[in-house]
């Protein structure tokens, strides 16, 4: 049976994972398990994990590291308790030779020996944190998806890595500017304070209108664009890099972690 | 001409590097370079490199990642202008088989292309912000090296790096308490919050008089022994994994970066 985002809004995060897990729901994870940390996933082969985890460690912004698994092992053991990275996402992105080939909600039958998990903060956890402080987010508001975009400004190549960083866009009241950016600064681990805000063409950004990615969102005579680093970038640069084949989760369809959303580190205690 | 601290006490940071990279200064830099990050040294053979870098993201507290070379490379880039890691430590600790064997102040002839370098931030960042904010430290104000124990608090472990946490402590008034741990919770790539405070024997240390590293520090009645992650954890797991070779700082005698200890993240911008 396949559940609507609306059964699952006031589960526990195990309950939602579990029905990740057996297939029932394959949705966007925005809004579920409040609280817990929500996390982008990257897989690559063993050949190219360090020079990936390097890559995040000069990019902390657009990609700060909250959990790396062991080669070869599923299980995201510092994330939470019984993480099985094969099927508790409920949707990935499988990319051959730099290029998305296919969609799944299970890679059990792609995963490799040779294969490391890197989990990557996401912006929900500032975008709680804002929205609490009585922001209005114009995407959330509507249903819609954040503007995505691609920027002139560079990341920190590692290896094979590199390329431009993407950023999203939120709208925010121009008198509170320098709130919204102590506020997402308090998150290094969700995309931290924002790196641009004002005009769109100085990090390259021809059309606030036309969005690399998500929908367009406007910005009222009253409000400032403001952009933070997004994790979209990785995605990008590991398409750019054009490894055999890397696997990632489809885009707002996040792996739900055990990690409280206040936590000062993303490390599950043992057992 | 062999310089003293007191000659490069109000010395810029790459006059600092410069005196050390040509060997005429070799001794502790507490106090040197202020404002600047410093940072614990861990250069392992590219084998190792993975598990060694995922040690320390499971372990960010004892071991904040600040800064890691390209295999190879010796120049640490993300981390300033012309660092060079083979010269611009004071000291260097040289490990074989996991034992420490000899110290030298220039691994030139060491370095070899199969070697990664990784940063650890180092406590000095927040003892600055703690100082400012009028708490005094006895080992600074006495000249000693602050005392070390290891604990009962386990690693997350990887690969062959695990094994217990290493903390070092200061006396706090009990009054400041909440104060200093506030303060040291804004540093997350210094050791962050404090693990554990008041009763030793809780994490495993039987005598306050008797530190494994560094010195005797007294514990006044009015005052609380306050205990953080330290950057002497990953020489403790280097040990115990046995490596081949590894090479380290001295402890106390740091890498200086370019990196303000305010930054928000530790990477240099490219000129």
């Amino acid at each position: 049976m396949r559940l609507a985002f609306e059964a699952l809004r006031d589960a526990p995060q195990p309950t939602v994972r579990a029905e990740i897990r057996c297939g029932a729901y394959a949705e966007h994870t925005a809004g579920l398990a409040d609280g817990f940390l929500q996390a982008n996933l990257v897989i690559v082969e063993d050949d190219y994990a360090l020079d990936f985890m390097r890559f995040c460690q000069r990019n902390p912004k657009p990609c700060p590291v909250v959990g790396v698994s062991d080669t070869g092992n599923p299980m995201m053991t510092t994330l939470g308790r019984d993480i099985d990275i094969r099927t508790d996402v409920p949707s990935y992105n499988i990319y051959r030779d730099g290029v998305l080939t296919e969609n799944c909600s299970d890679i059990t039958a792609l995963w490799q020996d040779n294969m490391v998990a890197f989990a990557l903060g996401c912006s929900f956890t500032f975008e709680h944190a804002i929205m609490r402080a009585g922001f209005p987010l114009w995407h959330i508001d509507n249903d819609r998806t954040v503007p995505m975009f691609k920027t002139t400004i560079p990341t920190v190549p590692a290896g094979p890595f590199g390329g431009p960083m993407v950023v999203s866009m939120r709208a925010i009241a121009k008198d509170r500017l320098d709130e919204v950016k102590a506020i997402s600064a308090q998150f290094p681990l969700a995309h931290g304070a924002p790196v641009h805000w004002g005009d769109p063409a100085a990090i390259g950004i021809d059309d606030i209108a036309a969005p690399d990615w998500g929908d367009a969102t406007p910005v009222g005579t009253d409000e400032v664009a403001v952009f933070w680093a997004c994790g979209v970038t990785p995605q990008a640069a590991i398409m750019r890099a054009g490894l055999p084949i890397c696997i990632t989760h489809k885009p707002g369809q996040m792996l739900i972690t055990d990690i409280s959303d206040t936590a000062e580190t993303p490390i599950h205690a043992a057992e």
